[in-house]
């Protein structure tokens, strides 16, 4: 895991605020638990509106906070003023969700200038349910 | 693209209601747009609780909606009793999406007893925004 | 599929030359059939150097030659001088291959200044063996 | 990371000899450097025949050791007679190869009866190149 000197504990402490309380983190409930050097986690707690037909957590949910966390946890890492696009990820399930909380956890594995390549672990209530791997393309300020 | 002689006109009929009325179709207002062997084609309209903290609508609902199309469009041609259970997926985003309705067309290109592969392109107002890849297991009723 | 108005057939002539005479294409033996706007196709005939432990061609080698064809694909459509990396790829395996000859295709599905986004299709004597969607960052000259 | 009960070091000891000897594996030149419960570490040296036309290492050739690995790390874990067939994977490159050996490792991240998610890192001379997560599926043996 590479190094994040440009870590900034204020942006940091500012995501939880507009992440859980604006648009789609907002309407699905995501709350952010910890954002750190290169590392994030988010969770969301199981209830009716986001089952799928069978009664289970829909996996598109699950879709949607790997996608939250993959874009979300490049932020306080990159120079202020960049700006990050969620560009392709990949997702396995390997484990259906009835109850409790749903928690993902986003690393960030190698980072340029313009690329961040993160993966992801989705528990719910310990057990693993979901892996994933994606790409978020940086484009620096403009001096 | 292979056939679908196993097509079930009455499950396709079926599938709009209880995928758009209830759980997380209902509460994010997916509409099932049109249901055909080995095609499905759904949508969804931009509004503010589904954009990102950047005004644009977030990946995360494309995400949602590119799962359950890439697992509903297998129910109507799998024999009845058939358990289908969205394995992984694969998503690029190729445009962001600042309004209007964005529409999902998934296709089976392989299918076989226990596996369909199923390709999704999605649009927004016809333009291209997402392009994805994902497998669906099958578990075929007990004799 | 977009169009194509940089298509270089030049480039596309010289293609089948480099890319099937040096380095891999030479080693595994690839040999490019058709370079067009957007498109491309190659094959590779099965033989004992390139099956697993048991008998069938390994998985590797059709991995192999989807990254060469996501690649190349780019380089007759992109103005000279734009530098091609493959950034990332997923591939689904469908059926096992066991003799004959595995063409690849690949297709641009959509293409910015700086992304290539690529579907390759990979068929055994006319029976689909794989499915795979790729990203190719572009990297234009400098003026 | 999940306990591997099943771990048949008899069956490790000889993936040495039936993996870098015969088929791809010797032609492209895999080394196994070591075999463990769930965890397979495979390198390979860069030569001229494993080159791309602008003088790095191919990406097809990472994306065949990716495959190998992949495949390989299960067979010590699960009961003898069972088959199994790498159905999907995906790859991210993040820095290019151009000299020196390049190291494989698979993990195996969750493994049910009939289907095992691996994680794959890929380093060159310690610079990590590639990162990748696939699927295998298993059919464990008739009773």
């Amino acid at each position: 895991m590479p190094d994040f000197p440009e870590f900034d504990a204020a942006v940091a402490d500012a995501a939880q605020g507009y992440l859980d309380e604006t648009g789609l983190g907002s309407f699905l409930g995501f709350k952010t638990i910890e954002v750190g050097p290169g590392r994030m986690r988010c969770g969301l707690e199981v209830r009716p509106d986001l089952l799928n037909p069978f009664g289970m957590m829909h996996g598109g949910v699950i879709s949607a906070l790997v996608d939250h966390v993959l874009g979300a946890v490049c932020y306080p890492v990159v120079p202020r003023g960049t700006w990050g696009a969620t560009t392709e990820f990949k997702l396995n399930f390997v484990a259906p969700v009835r109850s409790g909380t749903v928690v993902a956890t986003a690393e960030i594995l190698s980072m340029t200038r313009r690329t961040a390549i993160v993966r992801i672990d989705v528990t719910n209530d310990d057990q693993l349910v979901a892996l994933a791997q994606g790409t978020v393309t940086l484009k620096p300020p403009k001096a």
